[in-house]
């Protein structure tokens, strides 16, 4: 049993080993909460996620620690499309999921605001679709150094194109993409969801998928609770077609599509109950994963973090067969409100409480041993020029801003 | 009728005029959004506040803007005490505070958590009840620098010492202030407010006072709703020897206690609703100070300054007299969950939103236009370096951090 954000409790005070950053700490810096990373050993039946965050045994001075996480799917969505995130922030935020053992970072990277990312297929998408054609795009380097940032953290980089709707911004890069609304017989200058009528559609979405599959390595989500649009039996098809798996937001279970049994279904609605939908989801024999008591973006004042560390996954009526479904969760941090200014301090220490939810025991609840972890972690974010917000009165040895 | 974020709109095009920073905008800067501060001018019957913000008349090519506040007491609260917040954090705000005609910094300085004022009659109080006394501190010269740096924009400091109670942080520094508490026979070590039964009380006190009131040019604030403590209309009298004008909050009101004519109630409680107690208080005679429906540390998830815009102060049954002893209000971030890693963020533009409704006149209330106005101003502030959260999906040509 281990918490992501502090030294283990089973070491004598002279072996202080903390689990910390995965990037190695500074040279000279023999600080004690800088972090050692001695040995990794990777079960191959363990070997369904990322690597290095799944199963480390560490050994020093003949203390053994033996260390796993609860749920091998361990995420955080930042949305691109609503604001720009820039790379640097991106990266940023890697960091900071690799101290917390979050090993899957879902990109939320397009949608109807904005289209950031720079095709080349089709280079007009973010030409015409970007919030700013220049500067706020994802060129195909950028892609490649988020995913390889990730990759050297233990992180999976799961890049979601929401189709066919939330495709607003898809538009004007690609004429007669979307369905045009009429206002009497006249088009009305609005679009709706990707037109099906065409066969350049299916042509166009093919072309797309093809080169996404080509940049993201691992598989990718998209909704389809959309009618009179493209089915999304037929994105599935398409993307099935790219040797990818899926994952898919719960509507497209609710809605009875036809779905490969190897589908990931994203619980993210709280009407009905999350934890009835987490018991339809894992009766019908799919993965589930868990995002709808983890919407960050949804602030409240107050110690917030503390709803979302009393969150038990496995909380719904279901055989022990049905749990075994339950692959993980994700902290969701949508973009309405967030952008570059204040992503940070939402997010961590916040995103904390989730990522020890998904990695502890069930048995770890105490929410008084969890504010002190917490709030430890949070000083030494501090410490590394994280802009992590307080948790509640008090202040840091190394305060933000090195004042 | 002017708005505090944007260029006035009685201006033809190439009239251009903006009312902007105070401070001069860069050598060379052409931009359309740098302002240019023409004239000043200030009848003595607006003197009752600071000078630069009142009367403004702005000639430009045979153009002519006449432009002034509804309320002369337009505030911000910053709390230095549950966090402590850096020098370069409190004149930032005071920047951002002129930009919106903000012109009263009240600034709650100490309180339970830490005591950050140096004081050189009792520098105990600071070195032992700072949350560090070498870095978490202000100065002699930290106060002056702020005093100046407000006034250059305009704005008055107003430094509260709550006193006879959130007087914790007092109690290391001077043995024998504060009111032990007890668990039957001995001493509990815990410790109440002031202790009223001591001569050296009093003395302790009026020293204490003596200082802040040769530090602190304006009035000070202060509470005072406790039972069994240093009595209320003692402390008063102690602050009203020293020539100094006093704030209250609203609780030394609602005790009875017997306040000067001249004091300046702070109505900060919502129960009963502010509007009963504005009523009450401008009956009674007292000027009123509103806050209540502006506690902008109390969060809420989406665009929570619409009900903040939304407030008309004058809203309460009461006669013209009433309405007029409502010098204004004050917007409050309390520091229980802010410091200097989400002060900003959370402060802009949200506090703009009171700032115009404290400045306009009480007809402008549309909230569309007050959103295009308010997204405007942000993007201004993101072009300033100031780091302002968004209202919504969108972007600004100059992001934050400069992409």
């Amino acid at each position: 049993m281990w918490f992501p954000w502090q030294c283990t409790s089973v070491l004598a005070p002279e072996d202080k080993l903390c689990l910390g950053p995965m990037s190695p700490a500074s040279p000279g810096d023999e600080d004690d909460s800088d972090c050692l990373l001695l040995m990794s050993m990777l079960p191959a039946d363990l070997l369904t996620s990322s690597l290095s965050s799944l199963f480390v045994q560490y050994y020093i001075n003949e203390t053994e620690i033996v260390d796993f996480p609860r749920f091998p799917h361990r995420g955080l969505l930042l949305d691109t499309s609503r604001h720009y995130l820039p790379l640097k922030a991106i990266l940023e935020t890697l960091d900071v999921m690799a101290y917390n053992k979050l090993n899957v970072f879902h990109w939320h990277i397009v949608d109807d605001p904005s289209f950031p990312y720079e095709s080349f297929t089709f280079p007009e998408l973010s030409r015409q679709g970007a919030f700013n054609a220049m500067s706020h795009v994802y060129t195909a380097s950028d892609v490649q150094t988020v995913i390889e940032y990730a990759r050297l953290r233990g992180i999976r980089v799961i890049a979601e194109f929401d189709t066919p709707g939330h495709t607003l911004s898809w538009g004007p890069g690609a004429p007669g993409l979307l369905t045009p609304c009429y206002l009497g017989k006249d088009p009305s200058g609005t679009y709706g969801p990707i037109n099906p009528i065409f066969n350049t559609t299916y042509q166009f979405v093919t072309s797309l998928f093809q080169e996404i599959s080509s940049v993201f390595p691992d598989y990718f989500e998209r909704e389809g609770n959309l009618a009179g649009s493209l089915h999304p039996s037929q994105l599935l098809d398409i993307v099935s077609s790219l040797g990818k798996g899926y994952m898919v937001w719960q509507e497209v279970f609710d809605n009875g599509v036809k779905v490969r049994p190897d589908t990931i279904i994203h619980v993210w609605k709280n009407n009905p109950p999350y934890a009835e939908e987490m018991a339809n989801v894992t009766k019908a024999g799919y993965r589930a994963l868990l995002s709808a008591p983890w919407y960050l973006n949804r602030i409240s004042y107050g110690q917030d973090w503390m709803a979302a560390y009393q969150v038990e996954p496995l909380k719904f009526n279901g055989s022990i067969k049905q749990k075994d479904l339950v692959i993980g969760g994700e902290a969701c941090m949508w973009g309405e409100y967030v952008d570059v200014t204040n992503l940070t301090p939402r997010l961590w220490p916040r995103a904390g409480a989730v990522a020890e939810r998904l990695w502890s025991n069930a048995t770890v609840r105490n929410l008084q041993d969890a504010y002190v972890r917490l709030a430890d972690f949070r000083c030494e974010l501090l410490r590394r020029g994280v802009q992590a917000e307080p948790l509640f009165i008090g202040y840091c040895d190394h305060e933000f801003g090195g004042f």
